[in-house]
């Protein structure tokens, strides 16, 4: 069997052994990093969550030391008491590198088969192989850093909160199915046969009834859940950091909101970031980015070119001016940088925004070339050109669509498509704004009636609120998103505290009085007992530490994730189960298709 | 519709009102707690999390503003600007009762209907009713201090953790279904239909793999699941202190426990909790407290009567020292504190913990007498007195049995509820200590198998592994369990860290390896990889802070708890779904039987 501790206490990690340590006894553990023998002397890196440091053995010492030494592989677990001692040749590569421990009594605490990959950092092992073996993976420095860097990010974040008078306070995780917008995962009752719990997809009902009841300030890093088809960045259970208080306006919540990242950005990443935020409208992302998150880290913003193109004869063009537009982009310099057989390429790229095509111009040293300008008046083409700012050597985009939805989804994710593929953008920037002024609504083709842009709850601007049921379409919401280098990190609203106004809301939303009652019955009730005028915000947890740790892959900021599947690769979850387990609950799996 | 806040904002809370505010403008926010109209004069007590205020209105107050404070009705919710005056008759029951707030305008807010009991502290209102509108419980303030006091608790245990080098670490709540101990909650798959994940009854094995990791000092404040049926002090969901440590053995994690402990205490409570704690093994608190969670506030300890009653002719004590015991506690000067009917409703309430009967003997001031001193000689009759020590006024009680667990169980509760039931406990008092030297396994009469007592990844005592095969049941674990004031807090082990000492230990439970590979597969893969030597704890917060806001009810320290059923009375889950979200999940419900 290994050997024990027994006796043996560690007296400094791997990484803070140095020169101020020369002479002493001292005590490390770890696991092997390398073991290097050069016949009269073996060499062994040691390695913990901390760094490395040297043990070093040569023949003189006893017989077993140094065939313990000798035998030991990538990946033992050692426990090594010895003295410190300067080294001969130093490594000015390692933090530790001007000493050595020279080892007077070592224990193989375990010892390990050859792993599947080798333990470094950014290796290149298929991420498939990483995850089956999470707990090696996490077992690499920078997998170590980001789970360092998000401990203090929660806790530099708790902190903030604290101090400024927020409670934390746990809200369950076994609760009432009420869905809106994703899926609910359910959780099959056995004490109620054919009843379910379901997890929340956030605990917004349960902090706006905090808020009822006076807590005044309220945060918490809440485990979410939802049951959706996976995108890359998306997780069936993430973290967010949820906050509610009363007696608040939209500023006062985004004035939380901007201190709280200032704060963690300060304290975990020594960045100063300025407060308070840029806010723009959602209507202004739109016109300008062709986004509700726009990345301001670079500029490439849209052009309307209605004016432009106001008569044109074009039909592609004429029918999208009709209902929609026709917007473009300048890639400044960008002809010489795309070929032909790209841009076609990107042309296919765009249908997946829904648009039909991408028009373009390319103003290449080689020579002009362009998709539609033979279809233009010359005073179009120039006008068109004079609206882009177009200068020699540049490249211009133009969608075209009878929605402008499709212009905005289209130009906006090609922008950053470019910026990214074209290195465009200043990877040492934070750029943080407010998108305010959403929409309270979006108009639904399948349901055929206004829902929700946010949730029900969410309080339109007083000075829209006449407009409620005549014209839902022009009433802005008193949301507001925080936007985090073209990543949407939270957002959040003032919600409704007036039963009469929430009753308005729900006759927007076609809801029958019985109908409201039936989904949100508990929650609407306990309006009737005095709730004062309340709002908040989430940030998403997991999307902040992969920003601040620079990845841009969220499995990477997470200890055990799951991947788009929804399984968990390690533990092979999710799995059968006993069927006297499905009995006790009252379920039963039904026969597969 | 109310009125909002638009272009106030609060510069106070309630209850920071004072002196040092008089003749300031002052903009208070609240919950009106009582309104008292003296004709001419009218009085609002103002509340929030903070305290009260009173607001003063007088008649020759603008017309709107006096009759908007005579319509105010309890739990309106008011924000009143005005000017700090000194009272002419102070409150000095109330920290703010020197001074008012003189109104120069007032806003309702929200009006409320009449709650379905009064917001004040320790009301008499069924629990039940409570539950139903908990968002209404919750404003009482005694309610609001618990809530404020786990906050707090939470804040000062997390700094603690993280000055020692803790990392809080997420783990998955969407893990694999391994069953051990409690029913787990089972989630089903849409993705994989036919298969689920189950709920983390505690993130055991994600916190060892975590060691395994090289992350050397784990903590997370997990929210745990088990599906049992509840007891008064149980939760389906409950919230555990978790922390797992490498490089360590019992006395590290020990003192980092009552360290975490004592901090807190100091923290919250301004209470000096002496270290190190008292320790106990598990026989030794048996022996003396019948209990492993003995609460050391009081005396009253056990005593073994199996000297005293060697060779007596008295066939239920002479049985059951054949294979148990018989044993007693003394209730000094308890002889005139309980009736003849008193002692027969206790030794029916014993019968609970399988005791057979209570023998006792009552040496009051009007009397001896005595359930079986009459079947004694007299050399017994005194050898029992004495061991006892009784003397005049002492009330003795024995319990005898041919199973010791019985003796132990019975005498344990009984010793507790004399104390409870005759105030014998100084609820001041914070008695700590540890219970070390677990027996490793216990034995299943029902599976006629040794079970692992706490869980099959716990290490056993070094100098007993070469017992674990041929006597199981002398195997003492490196487990210690801390208790404070007779409730278990929390407990620990070392763990198994040795791929040839965790198959012994399989073999021991009389598990095939086909089954330890099914049953615990990757987990068991990973020690293979070098896994060090490691252990940790766990300590119950809903249990911990339930005991340092002096309450004796758990769900008084939860914001949304669940009754014994599982039942959440406010939101009326669980409840039923659709069916097309069942057919979803590709599970149906069972016809009831």
């Amino acid at each position: 069997m290994a050997e024990t501790m027994n006796g043996l206490k560690r007296t400094h990690y791997c990484g803070e052994f140095g020169m101020k340590d020369v002479g002493s006894e001292v005590v490390a553990c770890g696991w092997v990093q390398r073991q290097r023998d050069l016949g009269q002397l073996i060499f062994i890196d040691l390695r913990d969550r901390t760094g490395v440091v040297q043990l070093a053995f040569d023949e003189a010492a006893p017989r077993d030391i140094f065939e313990k030494a000798f035998t030991a592989r990538a990946e033992f677990v050692l426990a090594a008491r010895g003295v410190v001692r300067e080294r001969t040749s130093k490594n000015p590569e390692l933090p530790t590198g001007d000493v050595e421990i020279e080892v007077k009594e070592l224990r193989v605490l375990a010892k390990a088969e050859t792993p599947p990959f080798e333990i470094v950092e950014n290796s290149n092992v298929k991420e498939d192989t990483r995850l089956k073996y999470r707990y090696l993976d996490l077992r690499r420095p920078d997998m170590q850093q980001r789970m360092i860097a998000r401990h203090r990010i929660v806790k530099s974040a708790r902190d903030y909160f604290d101090h400024h008078g927020f409670l934390e306070i746990e809200t369950p995780n076994l609760i009432k199915s009420t869905p809106e917008g994703a899926r609910d995962y359910l959780v099959p009752s056995r004490v109620f046969p054919g009843k379910f719990f379901a997890l929340p997809q956030s605990p917004q009902q349960f902090k706006q009834l905090l808020m009822l009841s006076g807590f005044d300030r309220y945060v918490q890093f809440a485990r979410c859940f939802r049951d959706e088809d996976l995108r890359a960045d998306r997780q069936p259970e993430f973290t967010q950091i949820d906050l509610e208080m009363s007696f608040v306006d939209e500023d006062d919540v985004m004035e939380i909101g901007e201190g709280f990242l200032k704060h963690v950005f300060k304290e975990v990443l020594g960045v100063e970031v300025e407060t308070p935020f840029q806010r723009m409208t959602w209507h202004e992302g739109m016109e300008r980015f062709g986004s509700d998150k726009p990345d301001l880290r670079f500029g490439m913003e849209l052009t309307d070119l209605s004016g432009a193109l106001r008569g044109t004869a074009f039909r592609v063009f004429a029918s999208a001016l009709e209902k929609g537009s026709v917007r473009g982009i300048n890639f400044k310099g960008g002809a010489d940088r795309m070929t032909r057989k790209e841009i076609d390429k990107l042309a296919e790229w765009v249908k997946d925004y829904g648009a039909k095509g991408l028009a373009w111009t390319r103003l290449a040293s080689t020579g002009e070339s362009s998709s539609y300008e033979k279809f233009l008046s010359e005073e179009e083409r120039a006008a068109v050109r004079t609206a882009m700012g177009a200068e020699p050597g540049d490249l211009l985009f133009l969608v075209a669509s009878e929605k402008n939805s499709v212009v905005f989804a289209s130009l906006g994710a090609l922008r950053c498509e470019l910026a990214a593929r074209y290195n465009l953008i200043d990877r040492s920037k934070y750029c943080f704004l407010w998108i305010t002024d959403f929409p309270l609504f979006e108009f639904s083709e399948e349901e055929n009636r206004w829902v929700a842009m946010h949730h029900p709850f969410t309080a339109p601007r007083e000075e829209d609120v006449g407009r409620l049921l005549s014209d839902p379409g022009s009433v802005c919401a008193r949301a507001y998103d925080v936007v985090l280098n073209g990543y949407e990190l939270g957002g959040g609203s003032i919600r409704i505290n007036d039963a009469e106004l929430q009753e308005k809301m729900f006759e927007a939303l076609s809801f029958t009085p019985e109908e409201a009652q039936r989904r949100f019955g508990f929650f609407i009730d306990a309006f009737r007992y005095g709730a004062p005028p309340h709002g908040g915000m989430a940030v998403g947890l997991d999307r902040l530490v992969m920003l601040m740790t620079g990845t841009d892959n969220i499995r990477n900021v997470i200890a055990f994730p799951k991947v788009a599947s929804s399984a968990d690769l390690m533990s092979d979850a999710p799995a059968e189960v006993g069927g006297k387990q499905l009995e006790e609950l009252g379920i039963a799996i039904l026969p597969k298709e």
